[in-house]
């Protein structure tokens, strides 16, 4: 997909929400679990009760892992479900040396159809580039992230800046705004301006907005380009909102109060 | 796997080879192609070939995933064929927030029997600390790695000292050298008598070796400790050293060289 097209849907929808589809056998709605593959069947009502509302999903692939060859199958039906305008995001963390990362973007680009995936930074250039190597499709560099634990070594002062600002400002010359995007947790808006400064024009994926703590209208304030240029992010908050028999109604409801209020602030670019 | 019991084996085998089966479809002998689990089959015959004289296998996952869910099972049925003696890692190089790391370990250390995970750092304590819960397994995090992108963010210096060694000098407290190694590429042995001061006791996962260029008797020099403290990983020159229907046979040759290299090396400790 490309930056222009996500632009085009975000204005259409009146939404930058991207639904996380961290399905956990153990949490979702007991009815599902008599049907053949309860986590695609899961998926499949929540992709229909919110793909107005969205302009992206995220599996994160730990959830279909945990399952082993079986979870592989619910994914890969997943993926196939979602339309095509819906930007899709392979939450992966991946990154190995060059000829491996190329492997795990075969995976994700060409086995299954993702636009994009989440990749960790630690190894560098070449364990990037070779998912910058597939037209239309996305890395999504880890920029700071939204758990405790990101302070540790994120935030290490070199060359008087941080760690992910040199991961920031190193890894944009590896692609461009239009194949690469970055993750900032919602639990850290003050470093927003700053990021900005170094990558202005780059989409930035959003995570931690509600269940983590994150304001939605802090990130904006600091975060929204001229292109929007955020993704914002949540998955418990939606797809856990009930887990009865109503559970895609009420997802459906906790999305569109998001989108609502995103509504304005994509009227305010 | 406890840490007594790798160093026992080391000894019995007078090896710390590691082989690394990264299996590739496109790669593996012509007359594999027929059977129908060729990616197995030629784990099988590999592990046949080579397990009086490895102490440890090493799948990099990202070979598995490139063929999906069948992918998956050539993985998990091959995990089931190595013989519990030995010590196996999934070079998965994962880490996610605390709960999806949890999902992560659960799918390499419950569904399948492996006794370690490598883990990326970027995303600091709650992220690696999952993989920890569980008895006699282990986090292999990554410290150097031996990619040319390695040096991008691994050698920053901050507080006068390099990023990596921030890794290990933080991170080594999550843990111990009971349930803890660090990947420490064999194309940077400089580094290691620096690392050695860091953690005397961890074992090392020494990629590089062979095909990148790393040197054993250097790396020997300034890494080994009194409980050996290194697994070195060979991959493409020995799984790789024919691809004709002696492709085991060869493959033993060369673990073979590797052995003997590593017996005087093992008798000197």
């Amino acid at each position: 997909m490309t930056k222009e097209f996500l632009f085009e849907q975000i204005q259409q929808k009146q939404s930058f929400l991207c639904v996380g589809l961290d399905t956990d056998i153990n949490k979702i709605p007991v009815h599902l679990l008599e049907l053949e593959d309860p986590i695609f069947e899961f998926n499949k009502q929540i992709v229909d009760a919110t793909k107005d509302l969205a302009v992206a999903y995220k599996p994160n692939i730990a959830f279909y892992e945990a399952m082993g060859a079986k979870g592989w199958e619910s994914l890969e039906k997943t993926i196939d479900y979602i339309p095509k305008e819906i930007f899709t995001i392979a939450d992966a963390k991946r990154g190995d040396i060059g000829n491996t990362s190329a492997l795990y973007a075969r995976a994700f680009f060409e086995n299954m159809d993702f636009d994009s995936v989440t990749v960790a930074p630690y190894m560098g250039s070449d364990s990037v580039k070779p998912f910058l190597q597939f037209k239309d499709k996305w890395v999504i560099l880890l920029g700071v992230t939204s758990n405790e634990g990101g302070k540790d070594f994120q935030f290490l002062e070199a060359d008087g800046k941080p760690l992910y600002q040199h991961v920031m400002a190193t890894s944009k010359a590896w692609g461009s705004d239009q194949n690469m995007m970055y993750v900032v947790g919602a639990t850290r808006p003050e470093y927003l301006t700053d990021i900005r400064k170094t990558i202005p024009d780059h989409f930035l994926l959003v995570p931690g907005v509600g269940a983590q703590g994150g304001d939605l209208q802090e990130v904006c304030k600091y975060g929204m380009n001229s292109q929007c240029g955020l993704l914002i992010n949540s998955t418990r908050g939606i797809i856990y909102a009930s887990n009865g028999v109503d559970f895609a109604e009420k997802a459906r409801e906790e999305a569109l109060k998001l989108q609502q209020e995103m509504s304005l602030l994509v009227q305010s670019i």
